[in-house]
């Protein structure tokens, strides 16, 4: 089990899409400029899809152009399909999340694509990246299990990263889209795949929808995977996947694992302070657990009638 | 690990307890009464202690001969002293589970006593409840970590759970009282006792405060213990230790078994119904996750674009 882990930050992606109010320009360029100081090894800053699918995030080249980059963060755009890697690499994004299905029926309605045809498109946008300085991760949405199709076989899975793989794509994040995993299922894939791709940068982007979020990052550090989305806050959700809710809230898994000993790289005093900022951002409160009960080592001073003894 | 794990509910107790408005008697015993149906091994159904320390379980010998029994569960009652054992055994509880801290500040706001005054005082219960019929439960609070002194070192518990067991006590609970419990912790400690006692009816008592609860079970579980406490929708908290929020939650702990094919004993679908009532009984929303999510096998319809191809 891996003693430093990386945290990927995808609130200004994964969170923000899903708001009911569109959180300004400003406002996203400041939380991500606050973000890259907490020691996150990656920010998802924003989606390159199109504005009528997600008009949260029509604002993401001028997010882009107006972060001040970090130079240990790398700066992650999703891109959908052509269209999102051409304006991805014109912001300069240190790294493509391509993003697709392993379900038909989710594919369908998040991409309009099969998983099929998403792989049929890739190439097309692994050629436009080819030659620039650009990391290509891709995403697998709803990898343990579809809110349409239900049970997604784990060879379904391995069949997409045998092929993503063959392509030269060395960053794969299966996505529990709807928090349908269990642990016992993270543990038994995350071990499959890592044992057949000991190179893969594998990532585990989980949602906390029926409480299993940090179960199953524990799940999954004990398979040996090491790199974890999270939701600053606990954000996010899938606005084209029923059901879907936040994502594993950041601070609350870098409080875990800090507390384990495994190292996050992460300041959490400095996470919690950018947390507390969610409120007013986004208009209501949200999940996260830590920044309202304070860290474990938090003490209380002690009552009267135990003083006056 | 266990392929079949045992589920205290204690809604009845640690969750009531801790509520603004007193639930009536009726209403209690409705709850136990529908609790006692769905197949968990236990129900903590009320506490025997004083009245103006915990008003909201003055009723608790109503609640003992007011309820109906089911010949699968037993129905415990926590008991801090002496009076409150008597009132117990009078009510013809099946278990007496005995409260004490591992640490001396929470035992002294809790119960008055440091952990070797009330290790002192148990033999006197003891005595009570010899030529019983009636199993006898230690539950050892801020096990990991208390509130007003910081860390409990493993030893300081393994040290009273070596004189509990002299005194021929074959249960006890760890008692992550406020959530401050990580999963390596509980890990190193589970297997420490479980490798000591092996015979120990050892179960683990945790609240979901900073979002670990089912991170925190799942690690027991990998350590051996096959016993959890937990409360139906996530209520609980303890009125002497601040910042306690509530137990983990019953069905999502359920759910998260069921899923990894662990059976819990307990009717899934059943347990869900009586958390529905919840809102109701307590006046106000609560923390449970797969009650507003549904099972992981939750299927949605096809959204019309995805029907129309």
């Amino acid at each position: 089990m891996h003693q430093r882990i990386y945290i990927q930050e995808v609130a200004p992606r994964d969170g923000l899409q899903i708001e009911a109010r569109f959180v300004s320009t400003a406002d996203k360029i400041a939380l991500i400029d606050a973000l890259s100081r907490t020691g996150v090894a990656k920010i998802e800053a924003t989606s390159f899809t199109s504005p009528k699918a997600i008009p949260n995030l029509a604002d993401a080249g001028e997010v882009m152009a107006g972060m001040t980059r970090h130079k240990h963060v790398d700066y992650v755009a999703l891109v959908p399909n052509e269209r999102g890697a051409e304006r991805a690499l014109a912001a300069g994004a240190d790294e493509l999340n391509l993003v697709m299905s392993a379900s038909d029926s989710h594919g369908l309605a998040n991409l309009r694509m099969t998983p099929w045809q998403s792989l049929e498109r890739f190439p097309a946008i692994l050629d436009l990246a080819r030659g620039r300085n650009v990391f290509i991760n891709a995403s697998i949405s709803t990898a343990f299990g579809c809110p349409f199709d239900g049970e997604v076989p784990a060879s379904r899975v391995i069949d997409i990263i045998e092929r993503l793989t063959a392509m030269g794509i060395r960053g794969i994040s299966l996505c529990d889209t709807t928090g349908m995993a269990n642990p016992a299922q993270v543990r038994t894939l995350c071990k499959e795949v890592l044992g057949r791709w000991p190179e893969l940068m594998l990532t585990l982007h989980v949602h906390n929808t029926r409480g299993m979020g940090l179960a199953n990052v524990l799940a999954a550090w004990q398979a040996g995977v090491s790199r974890f989305d999270a939701a600053l806050g606990g954000l996010g959700g899938c606005p084209f996947a029923p059901g879907a809710s936040g994502n594993v809230c950041t601070e609350d898994l870098v409080h875990m694992f800090e507390e384990m000993g495994v190292d996050t790289g992460v300041d959490l005093d400095a996470l919690l302070a950018v947390s507390r900022t969610l409120p007013d951002l986004v208009g209501h409160d949200v999940p996260g657990q830590v920044v309202k009960a304070g860290r474990s080592s938090r003490r209380y001073p002690l009552p009267e009638s135990v003083r006056a003894r």
